[in-house]
């Protein structure tokens, strides 16, 4: 029953022919494991995934988070389909668009409006823009390896990024009082904006909640300085707290960005925003060809009722749990400890004590051997497909695997 | 008969509560005449469109371009559900991904590798970093009044734009070689890239197309001085030549952005390049979301096997001609001359001698009451649906609506 890759490597060289890296951004091989995760997707449905092998997985990673309900929801497909069906993309946006913000105001707290975008990038630097017009300022502060989007401003690695792209980004350090009173102390009158996710989620590390003193000294140093706090809820956004993650860890944000699981994995972003903003909003340029699309405007819709209807923050919430409680104990039975971090819906779970993360990629390259999509360096995503069943179904293949891990480690160990 | 909005208005004051603006963008009622116009779609088959009020029309605007072969195309509708039915937003690319960017190297002339992203500005702004990044220069060129996108260093408008996004750009003028000469005297050697549209589409102005000698000094100065040009075709391609917008007028472009009317509405962008550029693309990190989605590939593939296949670019311009002919007649006929200008398959038709577009508004507004929908300041753009009986039709309505123009227009210029 060993899985293998030979549609997927044989599809990885025709595409390195015609592509740039053959793969490029989240879903290079270069992220996981290369040789031991698959390459190209065939088909998912619910929280299974099918890869062009014909291998099969419990996939925790949700195509990086869209998949909130599970892939192939119904619903949320019939609503698409729907409003695809009288057309899609026209000269002017859809009765879906207004439906679609004033759900969002609803939902959404402190929003009183809202705008739509395709990327989560889309509406970061757009945020960003708004608050450069609404203060009249232009340095914006952002936390060291955050990742905010691809535009220059951000974007991880350096190439064709020059310096005059982040001359007015500032750097501060996650739940580092002192290097956030530094930036305040330097810049604060010249800050435009601090935008911030509302927990830490570096690649290749641990996730990080934020401490209430930390929510604390940055809702303070905005409202005391005047400074736009734009919170980039792009990866966590509905997850995490049925109104907006800010509810969850108590941040006071004047912009709020969504996408991932806005639209269970159609196309589309928003960025909402208090009254405040909403001149600046205005006079902030922001278009684009598919921006008006009816069907992921139907998609978000029906996905937010669900979300609204089935208490999917709060599922997730309680699967997660299981999930991790399960994980941790599967490893104190091998004598492996597990250091687990993020909250339960985005968790990430990795072999403690494993700076290299050799360890971590051979305990998710067994996962993936045993049908259980882990990702070795990243956070997880849980969906509302992720039951309890399924979740007992993914502990014991985790058991499998750990032991099998352990068993090859000790090897290892021995003859070395 | 006349044409009322009476639910576009309503929309648009519930819009107006919730989205700064109500409508922005392309789409804002600002940009054709407020009152005049509608503001929210319904649906739309073929090259026929219909607002939120039931009003029809012969729609000259195809959403702002991406329409390509008609609304609601069934071989494409199909070839798209067709991928959604297996699933659409996943963990990895599919193998869509690749027989899209094979298929794009072998239609574009001088393509060797493409790239995905979602809107026309991911791409303009990814060519941008690449150009850096293979250079290792900074600076860029682009055309004063060209559009490529939303993007700070481009995006029409200053909202919250700050001077360092815009540092390390130059303006020249179109077809202007002086103002090209001198920029190359000035910066040859820190251009980076030079981006330019295949031809120039200003909105509130004629088009205006590439005179040789223009296209010759360009190219001659990029090869000249290590300059990359990247062709900027995301509003033109396909559909002004095959084999992309350069093999019309002549450009030898190294890095090639198309969007709009590649996969004919669904949402998908594509930066396609020259080898020697290869490297550079991989080192330059990109990716989103939805950018590996399976369905608007599969629409893509449809859409350039059909484009191929019938011709498309062939048959639009024949049909282009016809309008523009027969409305230059028809003007003539009525004693009011027109000024076209553009390519036949992207036209821009107005009143000529209007330096306010108080007339061309007039007339677009009367067009409007008589079910042909043409934009007053920004050009137009046809579709395979536009067939010759279409054109005939679209004919014989604008000549009943310059009549009223005229009878109107006399009656004012009686009265003032």
């Amino acid at each position: 029953m060993t899985k293998t890759f030979s549609k997927s490597r044989a599809l990885f060289e025709r595409a390195s022919a015609v592509i740039p890296g053959g793969i490029y951004g989240h879903a290079s091989p270069a992220v996981t494991v290369p040789g031991a995760f698959p390459y190209f997707a065939q088909s998912a449905e619910g929280c299974r995934y099918t890869d062009v092998d014909g291998n099969q997985y419990i996939d925790f990673m949700c195509g990086y988070g869209p998949i909130f309900l599970g892939y192939k929801h119904p619903e949320v497909d019939a609503a698409a389909a729907e409003a695809q069906a009288t057309g899609d993309c026209f000269n002017h946006p859809t009765e879906y668009s207004v439906r679609l913000a004033e759900k969002l105001v609803e939902t959404i707290d402190g929003a009183d409006w809202a705008v739509f975008g395709k990327n989560g990038s889309d509406m970061t630097s757009w945020a960003i823009r708004v608050a450069r017009e609404h203060t009249g300022r232009k340095r914006v502060a952002k936390v060291t390896h955050a990742y905010h989007g691809i535009d220059p401003w951000c974007v991880p690695g350096y190439g064709g990024v020059i310096l005059e792209d982040r001359s007015q980004i500032d750097n501060f350090y996650w739940n580092d009082l002192e290097s956030l009173e530094k930036l305040i102390a330097r810049s604060a009158s010249s800050l435009a904006a601090i935008i911030i996710t509302p927990f830490h989620h570096p690649a290749f590390d641990d996730s990080v909640l934020p401490t209430e003193a930390f929510v604390k000294a940055i809702n303070q140093a905005c409202e005391a300085h005047g400074i736009i706090l734009i919170l980039d809820d792009v990866r966590g956004g509905f997850r995490l707290h049925p109104h907006g993650s800010h509810c969850r860890y108590g941040w006071q944000p004047d912009l709020m960005c969504y996408s991932k699981a806005l639209a269970n994995g159609y196309p589309i972003s928003s960025c909402a925003g208090a009254k405040a903003l909403k001149i600046a909003a205005s006079k902030t340029f922001l278009t684009g060809s598919f921006w008006n699309a009816a069907a992921p405007m139907a998609a978000a819709l029906k996905t937010l009722e669900i979300a609204e209807r089935d208490k999917v923050a709060d599922q997730i919430e309680i699967q997660g749990k299981r999930l991790i409680d399960g994980m941790l104990k599967i490893g104190e039975q091998h004598g492996t400890p597990l250091q687990v971090s993020g909250p339960p819906a985005m968790p990430y779970v990795r072999v403690a004590n494993d700076p290299s993360f050799r360890k971590q990629q051979a305990l998710c390259s067994e996962a993936i051997q045993n049908g259980l999509y882990l990702h070795p360096h990243h956070n997880w995503f849980l969906s509302a497909a992720h039951t309890a069943d399924v979740i007992d179904e993914s502990l014991g293949r985790f058991s499998q695997c750990l032991g099998t891990f352990c068993q090859n480690h000790s090897k290892t160990a021995a003859t070395t």
